[in-house]
């Protein structure tokens, strides 16, 4: 069926945002997991090993110094990166290649020395995450200091409670606001736990041994942690997917909490007991005002649990490192934080658009 | 921590694809699920609509083609419409609100009449879906070509047969490649037949009981459907979306296929039993050649056998019509169809890279 | 904390449901995975297979009758043949060692010969799932005819239409009902296409080559399906699962399908619109009816959606067998037929309470 | 077909379990969840909640020891309890009915007082599961203790290192054996910290607001969680689902962490790197010795990679309480905790089963 009408001028650009996919954008996050932040971050991650290999004595004076002045205006050939990535299925040969080249001959061997491809791209990954976390503990604050406004605002008049889809009593409707702030409150507070087992440095070298640097490799760890802004585990940890596991569930857990937020809005929409500034309109019913973000949290809420199981699947992570179980991680943690920080801007936004709650009136 | 050297000149764009998209893309597919393919088909629509309201005397000669005519030129203002959308929870609202516009005021009202935004939306997606099937049937197609190449190239040498992980007995190697073939086939030929189910008409307008066109309403949807070369299925859809499960499974089941292809491929790189061209390379060990995309199908199989699981979870869609279900829907299936798109793809191009397979000589 | 009260009455066999599983149970589809039945098809498969090997041949008359003369008053030590289980993961070694020592010396050589235990195991399962589709397919006729009735009753009356929770506009009951009857019977057509496809005679010998039987292989599997009943698909599919993937979809789809149904049941309960013979009672709050089923085949519908994410998993099935896909399958297959055959109960029982239905009076 | 032998011997019990149960049984779980052990907690809770309000003065004494006396030798009617299960979808309304009948008149309204079948329900499961977790922290140490004998044992021959599916580097073999053991020892000590949240009463009366009770409320439910030995949280938690999902991706968690052990484990038995005592037999292939334990873990690890994506999904708890969110969690936390035990069983098993280990010789 050709067009019946002049198309050219839409954009025909295949990174251009399908249609379907602002429903679970968060840019913020996004932007940390984009091809510019990760390789920065491993350039960082060279650039710190060499100062320390030089402090520590590995590599002679002053290699690192001269590598980092070389590679100061260094510029990748993104195009060429992107097509080995394809080859290779990492970025880091090709990236390595690109930055000894530009060090110099004489300082191209102290460059990701000890190291390799995963300790690259893991810690990134963390440095990404710790950067989205912080964000997400912003988003949480704000989110809690709109449910304690509604709290004070509302929580003194009444709903009626329901169970299992039925009428039960009248409650007051701070026992509902409650069921919805304490959990997201507990979830921050674990979050604060999780990032201390989270946000560490993965160092290990081509089987994780740390063999290629002798007795050196624990103190070298220590400093590159630290000059990284990150914990140092003591060992590599590159097949051991735990704690990455643990913080897909806490993000779907998080998504969870906010889904019945949502749907017990929705609800009360439907039941005529809540009115939302800002509701969506329809095409041909103009006397509708959708709750559309309380129907996205419900749908953010399905979405994340629907990604954490293969977060799981991916700690049959096999020998010493697996392609496939990794790759897997890639196509799921960024998604399951972008729904995170949708979830979390989404509750929001709706917490602050109420204007009516249950049968009580401003206090 | 401040990076230490210069990185100003890394795009910083989110709409740039995340650093690890790229194991999961397909072109073709995020195209057709793109903001412009999808605006352009909700346009057709409209226009569609109006020439078929106009034939069959519900809206005055010649009212159709002067908007049409109007409409010609229009270019949506994608700004507006992304604005509305983050407001209203679709497009349709405001592009409707815009084509009226262009439309001029005596045409206005022949745009969208009996029609809603789901009509829009479904119909946009069956056809985006229509589509990227031919794809899949023509990728298929080439993978089935390759798995006969390597049948007649290898298939009378011998490889070991495991069961359990574990030496069973020697065996024709064709066997263990039939394994791969026949199910590929089998599914392409069961794509066909859910395609004539799936590639359907959804017009129903705000209820779905197609009410505002009173008895012409049969009529209409069966015109509308020929114009945009789409089945009509004799009643609105907009509240059943079996088929879409299924449809999503189907990929599911194709990746997973396609991921039994990889594991084994995986599995005999690692016992020396293939060599393979375009192998990847390590940035830390120089002697390995890395099966990335027998990797890749791998995860790709995990991904989407992930992804199929809110797909089902969408099939809860309350009413006349849920938001939230509906929206998950979209969370998911382009995702799914990028998957079994990166999969196709991929094993095209690791079935041709086979250089030697089993312990057979080429014939 | 030691009871209080005297509890030694309570029988504590591990082999007892727990407290949650009445949710879920379909005794019907329960028994057909038992031991006791499935062990029964293996046996049943061994006669059949003497049976059409001494008719082709391959093994000396009267043998195969001496072997069913001998068995017939066999009963298996179940006993031991769980304890081996335990250690070889499947229990045929076990119980073809039974069955031999049971035919006597000169018939023992004959039982399965050419096959494997996994030629036992999926022939019993395809078995199994015959007889449970069948079930299934009545269910579905039951239910078809409930929503049948409910059409003709309430069918003329007016509900109010909702689209993203909120009022839409009238409209006749028939619209709404007819969103849960139309997929139901689309998915039992679908249901007997599958069925075709599914219900077929695995035969292939240890590594599925079928080289042991030579040139009778194909005669002898064509009798031997027909003795058993079911289709002779030509080949061996130990490792070609797609088949099982799409049933455990199909399962999915039906029941998100009645989840639908379910949710919609219980928001007009909520909304006060329809009225339930046989609903549930409250401990603690006397006036409730709550609307357990309809809330029930929701639960079966996430319940469904989450297993059928492991279903596709279990593609990715390595070599000639994959001991961890298969029992994947095992822990996955049983459970989803159970959750249709407990939502199709529970469909039937919720569609038959109606009482009342939207703003309709009985016609 | 009609079975050609005997087969009235078989015990066709639908409650026997089903063929292929066994491989994700644990009967110590199991026997938490069952019924009998789920009533006894909850007519301990009646108890217990009698003797407290007695206490605090709420009814008269000595109501509270009549009841208790009189209940001492009380045996509930299970089959009238089933069948009112199955309508009411749980069984305290009539396990309550019968208590207050065998309590008497005069003390059965104290009885169940302030609470409602949720309290009693919850608690329990809460009351189970610290049970469970009690066992999966012995069943934890003892593998902890096996891998510690397998690493000194084994730990300074070598392995050769694999990183996706190729050849590496040979490695000191403690390298790997560490990646199995230090994720489980995180695991339990995450379990310990876990469980100070997890087991918490539940006490909330009809819609959570403890109204029931007036100002001693909170005096109640401190004294009955002391006498239950669990934790008060100082509020009902009914409709907070949050620590419950958590809990289930620590039960997932555990198991991926246990199935990259089985993994390894299974593709070392493929190179031959390993011995195994106790491995299966094969009823085909008398040569083969199949390590079922090392593909079950595998197996349990993605079974409880499914299941932990229905228990997020049952976050979505709509209102005071979701009839089809809490019965979603019945139908997946015990199967969930029972996977756990299996995989725990599974690799004690497996690793105390190592006779031969890499390249190296005992030490």
């Amino acid at each position: 069926m050709p067009s019946q009408w002049k198309r050219s001028e839409l954009d025909n650009n295949p990174n251009a945002p399908t249609l379907f996919e602002f429903v679970r954008r968060d840019d913020f996050v996004a932007r940390e997991f984009g091809e510019s932040a990760m390789l920065t971050r491993m350039i960082d991650f060279e650039i710190a090993l060499a100062d320390v290999l030089e402090r520590v004595g590995l590599i002679p004076e002053p290699t690192a110094s001269a590598a980092k002045e070389n590679i100061k205006e260094f510029v990748p050939d993104m195009e060429l990166i992107r097509e080995c990535t394809a080859r290779d299925g990492v970025p880091v040969p090709e990236l390595v290649r690109q930055l000894r080249e530009v060090a110099g001959e004489e300082c191209s061997a102290c460059l990701h020395l000890g190291a390799t491809s995963q300790d690259l791209i893991d810690t990134a990954l963390v440095l990404a995450l710790k950067s989205v976390n912080s964000h997400f503990a912003s988003l949480g604050k704000q989110l809690d200091l709109a449910f304690e406004r509604m709290e004070s605002e509302f929580g003194l008049g009444e709903v009626m409670a329901r169970t299992r889809m039925q009428n039960a009593e009248p409650m007051l409707a701070k026992f509902r606001i409650k069921s919805w702030r304490r959990p997201l409150l507990s979830q921050l507070v674990r979050l604060e736990s999780l990032r201390s087992r989270l946000e560490a440095l993965q160092f290990g070298g081509p089987t994780g041994d740390r063999s290629r640097l002798g007795h050196e490799s624990s103190e070298v760890s220590r400093q590159l942690a630290s000059a990284l802004g990150i914990r140092d585990p003591g060992h590599a940890w590159h097949a051991e997917r735990g704690t990455l596991a643990e913080y897909a569930a806490w993000n779907a857990t998080l998504a969870g909490i906010l889904g019945k937020f949502g749907l017990d809005m929705a609800l009360m929409a439907q039941m005529g007991e809540i009115s939302l500034a800002h509701a969506g309109s329809s095409s041909s019913m103009p006397h509708k005002s959708n709750p559309i973000r309380a129907e996205l949290l419900v749908s953010l809420a399905r979405f994340s649990g629907t990604l954490v199981s293969g977060c799981h699947q991916a700690l049959v992570h096999e020998q010493e490192r697996s392609g496939s179980a990794w790759m897997l991680e890639w196509m799921l943690l960024p998604q399951i934080c972008e729904a995170t920080g949708a979830s979390l801007n989404c509750a929001v936004s709706l917490a602050n658009s109420v204007q009516h709650f249950g049968h009580s009136s401003k206090i």
